[in-house]
């Protein structure tokens, strides 16, 4: 990797452009109530779940309709201001820091179900929807929302990340199940993109252009998801192995032999650890595959004898089944929480996150290889993964006030990236470039791709104003 | 819909830009005998399955190489002139017509299969690769690549138009299966998007923008694809009913229910009576269900046994079997030749086709309908539809030298793809827009959506050479 994009992982470049008082006068006659330039709000705002510190935006403003994020935009885009979407604010790569200056859309308002098409498996909400209220809000009607990246993410920040999780093995990530948006561009226009229908010839694919777009191409304003029956049998298990080779062996074995789990977590040992403190679990300390099985009682039956055979032989311990809706929800909550979990076994401390993705025949190697220099490092860290996709996450554990021990995990993170480049995987499975990926970017896709998003983004918004600095410098 | 979209549909606007005899110098001098400006070559790769006649392209060029393919891009470039990449010539939509001249690249030499990871079910190969070459070549590795048109199309072909047919219900379309590409630019340079990862949050998703973009934005030199292992079980069954209605609503249950079925093909009494003629079969003369069930022993069963009581109550008849791989075989190649059957049942004649997708909630509404006034009209037609996913296509058989015949089946078109779209359904769900279909894409998408993909044509191919004058007017 090359030596700005290193600086660049530890310090951003913030330039933050001039917001010119005229415009936040225009923002407060045209917003009311919804405008707070106060500086708790601003700095809320400000920050999200990366390692970064940067000044806040000049005004927040919040959001309750497209006609007001179109509004926003507009006002901005005359003062050549940057703007900023905001959701939950459960970024990990640093994308909600305004490192250009500007203003923060928060989204959080627009938290409407505007319908549900259950016969069609169709929903159509608000950006500022959280995923766990979608799900309580389609309860009653027998579906689901399967996207599940841990956080209680909102739905637009999802979109603009191309978010996945512990589902996605099964029911694919927000790639493939955003069928529709509404956009606000960066001239302030609403435009729709793609409609109810499963599929789709009718032009170029702007939906998936705007899918993990990290606000810099335009603001979801609505989304049209696929959502999913309840499956009729659903069912849960635990099961340890002696080592994370096995673990990470048996779920080979699982994808390749085609086995439609529905969720294959890796817990290693540190995080099982950290998980029993923070939740009060009493969970084996061995690394562990968390397991769920989804479809017809006899589909999850057989689903889960083929595993259990495939993880015996790989010397794993039997399953532990969680049976009732109140054990799984508890492990799940576990497993959900095994960031705070983490972030809170050494007080003060900030991860520094990985989230490389590699061929599933590349899985065991890559990570193996990764543990073995992380235990080097003797800085903590905890590993877990969605190692059905390839995906997983370590979680480097650094005093953030030690330049030499960030140095230190920022060098096990780029050592681990480039191993996975080198096996045809990638820098992120589902969290994003934002500011902390861009020279990773690089090393993956190569100058002539990056040039080619370089020369969309400028066609798209050619004032640089929709969450400037983010993926690429511009 | 207006009026200059109207006209297009019946004559596309033909205005063939120059053609320098130093291009076609240079052309001779870096291809030689790869390069061919005989009238014949011409004309064949002038021409697709679509009713239009337009002029061929000034020459021909046989690539054989990604190196090939940016040399010939690079000298068009340079002298602003047209190229259209050309695989084996089953579009529907006019896809391959130099309505703005310049020259063909045929990439039907381009057909190795470069590399089978079967670990991680993915494979790469070049663009001139069939499907049915794919699935030969992957025979041994017991994997299959399940997207499938119906007609023998290149791989490369398929991801300009987002192909699908009769598996997506099950497997997606090549939107959900083309995880990465290798594409040459306008400018003539290679690019790779995308990597064998499964998923990914690396910038901008190129390859989804160039998949389904119609040679207009890139021409594809490789193509990664997700492959399947092959199911451990398949069954294949027919089933008649009583009528078209009693057929969409067994489907539209079956959707409902989540029944992971893998085909389910509606063929109305016209194509049952062509097909009969054509492929020398007995099939009862009613309007069908050709279904294919995948998965375990056990799960094909489940399946098979849902799907009938399902028929069943809507009045469907026993299920035929197809137990054999013969039989299969037999089956699915009568329905595959269902378009060639057609256009032999009325010598001379020519099809105009539709491509409608809907919701599945308003399939029988939008499908019912049409029939109705297809009927009325008089002109001889078929119905065949991929109706798992909302999808079907008529074709109105009409004699080319009647304009009376043609102007009412654009008519019928017309009118089938207005009520598809009030349903919020799109004009094209797997053929393409092409020349054909420009109208209805402004009427579904709305004018800012067809301006954005304008300015990202305009951002990626400055020159206006990548296919021109296809999707939208330019």
């Amino acid at each position: 990797m090359n030596a700005p994009a290193d600086l660049a992982r530890l310090h951003p470049a913030v330039a933050p452009r001039p917001v010119p008082e005229s415009l936040l006068a225009a923002l407060r006659e045209r917003f009311g109530a919804q405008c707070s330039t106060a500086m708790a709000v601003r700095e809320q705002h400000g920050r999200d779940e990366s390692p970064f510190d940067v000044p806040p935006p000049a005004a927040v403003i919040f959001a309750q309709s497209t006609r007001d994020v179109a509004d926003a935009v507009r006002l901005a885009s005359d003062a050549d201001v940057p703007v900023i979407p905001f959701g939950v604010g459960s970024s990990l790569e640093g994308h909600l820091l305004a490192v250009q200056g500007g203003i923060s859309i928060d989204l959080s308002r627009m938290d409407q179900v505007l319908s549900v098409n259950a016969e069609d498996l169709t929903v159509t909400v608000q950006p500022g929807v959280t995923r766990r209220q979608l799900n309580e809000e389609l309860r009653s009607s027998g579906l689901f929302f399967p996207i599940d990246p841990g956080a209680d993410a909102s739905i637009g920040g999802m979109t603009a990340t191309r978010a996945s999780g512990t589902n996605a093995v099964r029911y694919g990530t927000m790639r493939e199940n955003v069928l529709a948006l509404e956009v606000v561009t960066a001239s302030g226009e609403a435009i729709r993109t793609g409609t109810r229908a499963r599929k789709s010839s009718a032009g170029y694919d702007l939906t998936r252009l705007m899918v993990g777009s990290e606000g810099t191409l335009g603001v979801a304003t609505e989304i049209t998801l696929r959502i999913y029956p309840l499956p009729e049998a659903v069912s849960a298990a635990i099961c340890s192995f002696p080592s994370i080779e096995a673990a990470v062996r048996t779920t080979i074995q699982i994808i390749q032999l085609g086995v439609p789990i529905a969720r294959v977590e890796l817990i290693d040992v540190n995080a099982v650890r950290m998980v029993n403190a923070h939740s009060r679990l009493s969970l084996r300390e061995e690394p562990m595959l968390l397991m769920e099985f989804h479809g017809s009682p006899a589909g999850v039956q057989e689903q889960a004898e083929t595993v259990q055979a495939i993880a015996s032989e790989m010397g794993g311990n039997d399953f532990e089944w969680a049976t009732t809706p109140e054990e799984r929800t508890r492990l799940w909550t576990a497993r959900h929480n095994a960031y705070f979990a983490a972030v809170q076994s050494r007080p003060g401390c900030r991860a520094v996150t990985t989230d490389t993705c590699v061929p599933i025949s590349r899985l065991a190697d890559c990570l193996l290889a990764s543990v073995d220099e992380a235990d080097a490092s003797g800085i903590p860290y905890f590993l877990v993964g969605h190692v059905g996709d390839g995906n997983f996450h370590f979680g480097y554990l650094i005093d953030p006030h030690d330049h030499d021990e960030r140095l230190r995990a920022e060098q096990l993170s780029h050592d681990l990236v480039s191993r996975a480049i080198a096996m045809g995987g990638t820098c992120t499975g589902e969290h994003g470039i934002g500011l902390h990926k861009m020279g990773f970017l690089i090393d993956e896709a190569g100058d002539g791709a990056v040039a080619m998003m370089r020369t969309l983004k400028k066609a798209l918004d050619p004032k640089n104003i929709l969450n400037p600095g983010k993926i690429f410098s511009l």
